[in-house]
């Protein structure tokens, strides 16, 4: 259903310079933007090809001059985009009710208008929340409990005894609750795998190299999830050892991620893709982790930290808050980036420094005969 | 059902050598095989070894002696061998129907000799094109379109309103269209965010620590995958935020690889496994793409390039066509080999320079006692 | 059903110090431990945070004094916590019987005992072994061979022909069995593929950069996992080209790891998360891979080698027995360290340098004067 400017300018806060009776039914790009679509513009200096663009409106911010168009003027233009989008284009929510091809286990309590959606199961006792979509193939396990207005989509995993909050959005795929990877050796010497802040990897080498097969430690802890958490596809968060996997209210993770037993997160925080967070790493709020970053053994990260993309923090390392991290391992950001910068150089430092060992020893042979001159 | 070499010659465009009328049903390596096996020689300097082999032939190139062996003679050996293999065992194709146990919504279009296996499900409005195999457990969302002779194996889901080619082949786990990793974070200041090509990601410190929690930008586009891509066991491929994220023609992603949302793809290109490709980058045709590499946000690959695997791309870089590249950041090929190769020596460089110093502060010494000695 | 101290200090092989009769329910860490956990000092120097926690039992080594304590004496202290964790409190195992929503096909051979949970899907041909487990939405190919007492979690994948052994854990989306990621490409000159131990991966630039499609080559092999092997949420075992691809009895593979067609790994090996091995790789037994480790084609592996988190393995690159290594391309364990140490170095190094060549310019120039002094 279209709405007018005027309308979308009510729900995101924006003021109208122009026609506010224009309908819109739409978002797009400039370039693919027809009459019925909304556009944005991020800064001012997108002005032009926002007024070149054939979309009915554009939200922008102060100071961007777009001659011609309708205007929803607002102070954060892309927060502003994002909530027209809501707004124009609702998801669609599957309607209420069991598919007669699901399996819901006796014993479980289903909230008001919840969807259980083709194939998927819910396993004795679990319970789930008002408003919560299980679409298609889900499973959740035994005792597992879902909050309200959650979403679970197609094939998403949630093992027995798990806690999700409300509005949490799990993608396709994700598994909440696995076993995590925790062994002990046949014949470990006790205290031998216990980890120093800062210890090298390397030393575990004797512990590892020990002939035993792999004792599996039972991992009979849980993972709680808070409000507003979302999980990416395929990706994983173990149950924790004894205790819990905690997630904190409002953190997002990308697809194909690894959140291994016993990691405690804070709240806002981002986590990129295909990155690992080893046993027991803690992360504070408003962390941002980029792709591929491996966080070893029990590392600790402070609020407000940046770990760049493909950087590896080593075991037990703690991370101060507002701190940028780059390389492998991790360097404090400006320092990490001066010695990524070097090493782009060490070829022709190689090159000078042995065309400098030539001219000193020339030096040291030239002098040595000055000397011996000298001493005549 | 075996075939007789002379029929396989037939059908891979060999030239026999020997025995025509051997029969032959399966394929193997030089060591396993046995008479009723072919193998291949990929070059003149395996002939020995597939002289000694127990198979009943052997592929090989102009150039191969194999004294004793009936010889299939082709320019191509490898891709014979490819063509042989699916001439003498074929995939078994499963028959054409809908099992009892799957769930297909009103209003899907089945093409003719469609395959829904066991616990599959087909959301209200999807297209399934001819022939294609839909295995167990696979989910297809509502109004997707999947063409012609695809395969999608067990528990691979597309999301709705996601297209996809003739011969798509989905691995199993495979994840098409789940919504991109795209944020806006409250009191954002317009423009902020804004990324230049080369920016260092730690520019984004300020953003990225704000303290507002992250909105959603609803994901409204969709993915579209060209003829004959396949997409490797759980592997994601996210939908665009607006527009699609495209995969063109001929393409093959590896397993457990992620490709963001907007992202472009060319055609014919090789992406292995466990890289991630950042929102809007964009791909040319005939790239390939090692494992564990990173491409940031709206890098631009030209046709051709090789990215070699563990190598890390900037945010918007821009590689030139027909390129190599490697490293983190990543460099160009022989460049980037070169500060590899010379990172070894760092130590060594590091012992050179501080014995240097000490040389040349000795010199500087005895000079200027030399200068005095001099000045007398 | 709680157990009494002195009746777990049988089951796991300690000496009891103190009231063997105290009942105990549960396991805890110190923190939050009550009377009726069992906790574990992993070593003499946690004795005080052990007596200072509210449980009704310690496991410690001897050496650790823990006064005021029950304590259950054992050499190797998390060992015995492992058993006595499996011992309180022991998975719960569902009901032997197959699921009314689970699709089991002709022709399949159950074990005793078996259960076949909901929406699950086996395929004609295959057998399940003994009180083996296949949690809901599993789906078993056809003709696969599946061992006794198997544990197969939510949503695994096994394809058809694949061959389990027995008391095999496969947790939540592990696949095994999809086809590796091999191609041909049109036009291909026999050989150029063919890497020699060592060789770049940027010599195969001309072959990749061909402008033909790929061909795929069917992978007609299958795999072949041992007794007590276990595979990681969303992992991935591909099977082989010919052969199979096999991984040795008690091997452990944590989640989002690619294990590529025809690698053959040996026993009672660890392998972390987000790890890569490719094609035709082999690794030894006893062997430990960290996370994001990328392992290239043809690599060998020796037995009880250690490969530090992130390190990158050239192709076909063979590494002895107990070796250690470390960094992008991997170096031996001390050399690796070094190296990434002397990393940090470089910019210091560079200015030192720029300085000597200066001092160096400064001391030619003096001592040319010098020269042409005592020349007159």
């Amino acid at each position: 259903m279209p709405l007018t400017v005027a309308e979308i300018a009510a729900k995101i806060g924006a003021t109208v310079e122009g026609d506010g009776a224009t309908k819109l039914n739409g978002v797009s790009t400039f370039e693919q933007a027809g009459p019925g679509d909304l556009v944005f513009a991020q800064s001012p200096r997108y002005g032009e090809r926002a007024a070149r663009s054939r979309a009915g409106a554009v939200i922008a911010p102060p100071g961007a001059e777009i001659p011609g168009k309708t205007v929803l003027r607002h102070l954060y233009p892309k927060a502003a985009f994002a909530r027209a989008i809501a707004a124009l284009l609702p998801p669609v929510r599957p309607a209420p009710g069991v598919h007669p091809s699901a399996s819901v286990a006796p014993g479980v309590q289903l909230g008001r208008e919840v969807h259980v959606g083709a194939l998927a199961s819910v396993g004795a006792g679990a319970r789930i929340g008002d408003r919560t979509v299980l679409h298609a193939g889900v499973i959740v396990g035994e005792g597992a409990k879902i909050g309200a207005d959650c979403t679970l989509e197609p094939r998403s995993v949630v093992y027995p005894g798990c806690t999700l909050g409300d509005r949490v959005f799990l993608k396709a795929g994700a598994i909440i609750g696995a076993a995590g990877f925790g062994f002990v050796q046949e014949g470990e010497i006790p205290g031998e795998d216990d980890l120093e802040p800062g210890q090298e990897v390397l030393d575990y080498r004797r512990y590892f190299q020990r002939e035993g097969p792999h004792i599996r430690v039972p991992q009979v802890g849980t993972v709680i999830l808070g409000d507003d958490v979302e999980i990416g596809a395929n990706s994983c968060v173990d149950r924790g050892t004894l205790g819990p996997t905690v997630i904190g209210r409002g953190t997002k993770v990308d697809n194909l991620t690894q959140i291994a037993h016993n990691v405690v997160i804070g709240e806002h925080c981002l986590v990129a893709s295909l990155t690992g967070l080893s046993g027991s790493t803690s992360l504070g709020s408003h962390v941002t982790i980029g792709g591929h970053v491996g966080i070893a053994e029990g590392a600790q990260i402070g609020d407000r930290v940046l770990v760049a993309a493909k950087a590896g923090i080593s075991t037990g390392k703690k991370l101060p808050p507002g701190t940028g991290w780059v390389g492998i391992p991790a360097r404090p950001g400006e320092k990490g980036l001066r010695i990524l910068a070097a090493s782009t150089a060490v070829p022709t430092i190689a090159e000078t420094v042995k065309r400098l060992r030539v001219r000193v020893a020339a030096l040291e042979k030239a002098l040595a005969g000055g000397a011996r001159v000298e001493k005549k």
